[in-house]
């Protein structure tokens, strides 16, 4: 058997552990009871354990080193280099530092909870400091190896092949307008007459208008499933992708968004190609590229005025108001399309929402860098929100900078892959209109088979064959650019 | 690390890797959409290579023959004892013959379920030919180590420490008088009149109901569900149990018979002792006492007339039926207590079950011994249902030789659990019954603590730390001994 045989055999056996290790963490969050808490927690850590064994097993060094001599083929060349960076991101770190890591991580995180709560900086200060000092050594070790400095060592994780070069040209660019653009769309709407819809919307009925939706979408219920969780996530493997989200009985929109918004990261889970199945080249490309699925289905096609046509008289049956002007096509475009600045990341709009990465993206790069420490995170904070919202967060750090797990649990160089996926969505979207003439109306219709098909071929089947730059040139003819997603909005809100 | 904590580390990681296997197979039976099944399984397989691979690693050799050498103590013993079992088991075949034995037994046991639909006995012995001759050489290794007869030794791995020896003694005795009391009961029965509850009886009031009973019986939700699957089980962890069952709208009685049942193999699972979590020594301890609880729920409590008593009300108002005399006490006891001999052992009544057991009994035990061969069994089992339940099954093997999964899948052995079962729970509810005074109107009163305290002293929370036969001992003051299955059966129905 060749090596590269050999290596993607082992690729395999750790999709098999990972597949138990995904149904066991859907589980947790959908189905376990609370006192299954801590056995789970063990089992899980025990796979992780396991998949790091095969990960690291000694033989593989040699199969690395044998298998590229093996084979010539492109898609070859891609899966040898999937598995060789996964390969090597488990490989490169001290094992001591991952426990280390691993361990002040969890404990941060852990406190995080309540210290945010009680608004509690300097306790959170105290844990985040050697969170930040443990990351920055990680991301000492990739940079090394890669030859990137050390936050974008850390952001090729989550988006290969970005850099913060490229981020700051393409955030820089978003700064110029959107300020300006928020004013004027916060003008435009001041006088229009939004009616929201008056609960209570039935948890039932809310599951039954979701799974409705999530069938209009082309969501294949032969392989996955929609239940309920605190946090909505998609999740499961892509043979049988486990979406998630929470109800709400005053707001039903913001389960059904979710649903919609999960619906198009598990069209891509499930179209992924099965001939690649078990293997890092057969996965998603990126973070990014992910959240481009579910916001071209939540931004692009849910919100748009075609979509909400389409779907309002299945909203309103679904609730019995076929005569509640609240249900009507144009109030619920005017509910979805709301822009109003706020605090709260996850609460933002679109419009809104790129100051939230922006803010954050421009802060974690220092840290990460060692520009800044952690006790100048909510002075910094503070001044960003004010410069790109107008908001203070003097002396409210819950709302400010502690509002997020992504840093109390490690996790920095994720932020940014938000606004690319809005980014990426636009663009992917205007191309979508040149290959599909009479586009929007097809989309009224309820006639989305087109769309899905060119998604598919663009994105779904391509997995990780290619490079996120080559994808999307190949699916839009050139590299990401910001110019789609502002005219994205300002058709959108400033029409 | 002495060597014993070293094994009690090696099948704690073991146990983990079994959590995982767990929830990922009740997923399968309860939530997982069909085409999530392949990959499920291959899932399951690396699992169980997984587990193999812990439990045969090479240095537990040497680990067990220290670890012998550094303990004292009456549980470390048995700790000892059970860890060894486990791992001869896994390193007593060689592994070709278990590779050998599980494609056989898939096979077999696939075809199975077209081939029972078609009565097709020829094609389902092509099959069974292979799996019972693997089945003979496997017993063969075993008998061999242990110094058993080969039926014995596969006996072994489900009731430890029972014999064939024994089991003829049981089981000859209860042939004794089983026919007569079957011919008797029935007798005395003819004359009554049996209201029969008319549906519908929607799923969503039956669970309600199921999760009512299950309150009152004690099951604990912190640490276990309800779910509805296919074939109704007991799986999961200790720490989180899963039963599940299933829902026929005209007969809302079976599955909430089917709930208590589960709910007493759960109450064992949940109340194992903690400390002993994870090792072999602390899970319960064989399938017949595993039985013993689920039958000590379904037979010793819930078809009495006290518990028919407790429970009527709730099962009326469960389906607003208060006012209809169908779901009086009297009528609801007389439907739970009916005997009528016929073909399906899963649909058998508590009388009739052992005939069912007991001809299986002694057809798979000359089976194995090599007395006869498969072409023997469909004559076999007719005559044993002519002498013991007076049914011919002459040209209906659907009903008659192919009707349980057991054999298919290569489960030799089994089958006698299930009446050990019976009668481990008549003895412990008599013994019940001596300890504590005035039991019957507790029961009627739902006062219930007491019971499940005698039976968590007696019997959860003993675990594998004692021999079946000790148990039985200090639990009853006598081993295994068939006359309070009698007397159970004398004083319910010929009453
Ligand atoms: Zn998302
Ligand atoms: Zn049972």
């Amino acid at each position: 058997m060749s090596a590269f045989t050999k290596l993607q055999q082992q690729f395999k056996r750790l999709s098999r552990i990972q597949h138990a290790a995904a149904i066991c963490g859907w589980d947790q969050a959908a189905m376990m009871p609370e006192g299954g808490n801590n056995a789970r927690g063990e089992a899980l850590a025990e796979l992780s354990v396991i998949s790091h064994q095969l990960l690291t097993a000694p033989e593989l060094d040699d199969w690395f080193e044998e298998a590229h001599e093996e084979i010539t083929d492109a898609l070859d060349i891609a899966n040898l280099a999937t598995m060789k960076r996964a390969w090597q991101h488990a490989t490169l770190l001290p094992q001591d530092l991952v426990e280390a890591t691993s361990i002040a991580n969890s404990r941060c995180e852990h406190a995080w909870r309540q210290q945010r709560k009680n608004n509690d900086w300097q306790g959170y200060n105290t844990n985040l400091k050697e969170v930040v000092r443990l990351a920055r050594e990680q991301a000492g070790y990739f940079a090394e190896h890669a030859g990137l400095n050390r936050y974008d060592a850390l952001m090729d994780i989550y988006e290969p092949g970005m850099s913060s070069h490229k981020v700051d040209n393409l955030f820089g660019e978003i700064k110029t307008w959107l300020p300006g653009l928020i004013d004027e769309a916060e003008e435009i709407q001041k006088t229009r007459q939004v009616i929201t819809p008056q609960g209570p919307f039935p948890t039932e009925q809310q599951r039954q208008l979701g799974l409705n939706i999530m069938g209009l979408l082309g969501f294949d219920f032969q392989h996955g499933r929609l239940d309920t969780s605190t946090h909505p996530f998609c999740g499961g493997v892509p043979e049988d992708v486990r979406i998630t989200t929470r109800y709400d009985e005053q707001n039903f929109m913001s389960a059904l968004l979710g649903v919609i918004h999960e619906t198009g990261h598990a069209r891509y889970e499930q179209n992924l190609p099965r001939t690649l199945a078990g293997l890092p080249v057969g996965q998603a490309r990126s973070m990014g590229v992910h959240e481009s699925q579910s916001l071209f289905f939540e931004m692009q096609l849910a919100r748009s005025l075609p979509f909400t046509r389409l779907i309002a008289p299945r909203i309103a049956e679904a609730f019995q108001r076929q005569q509640d002007p609240a249900f009507s096509a144009d109030n619920l475009y005017q509910l979805n399309t709301r822009v109003k600045r706020g605090f709260i990341r996850v609460d933002a709009d679109e419009v809104t929402y790129p100051a939230h990465v922006i803010l954050r993206y421009e802060i974690e790069r220092e840290l990460i860098e060692g520009g800044i420490d952690t006790e100048h995170i909510p002075d910094l904070w503070n001044e960003k929100m004010e410069s790109l919202l107008g908001l203070s967060t003097a002396g409210k750090n819950d709302i400010g900078c502690m509002q997020d797990i992504h840093w109390a649990g490690g996790a920095f160089g994720y932020f940014p892959s938000y606004t690319l996926g809005a980014m990426y969505a636009a663009q992917l979207f205007n191309a979508a209109q040149q290959h599909l003439p009479g586009l929007e109306e097809k989309i009224g219709n309820g006639d989305l088979g087109g769309l899905f098909e060119w998604l598919n071929k663009a994105i779904w089947s391509k997995a990780s064959t290619l490079s996120t730059d080559e994808l999307m040139r190949q699916a839009t003819g050139e590299a990401l650019n910001s110019h789609y997603f502002k005219q994205h909005l300002q058709q959108r809100y400033l029409a």
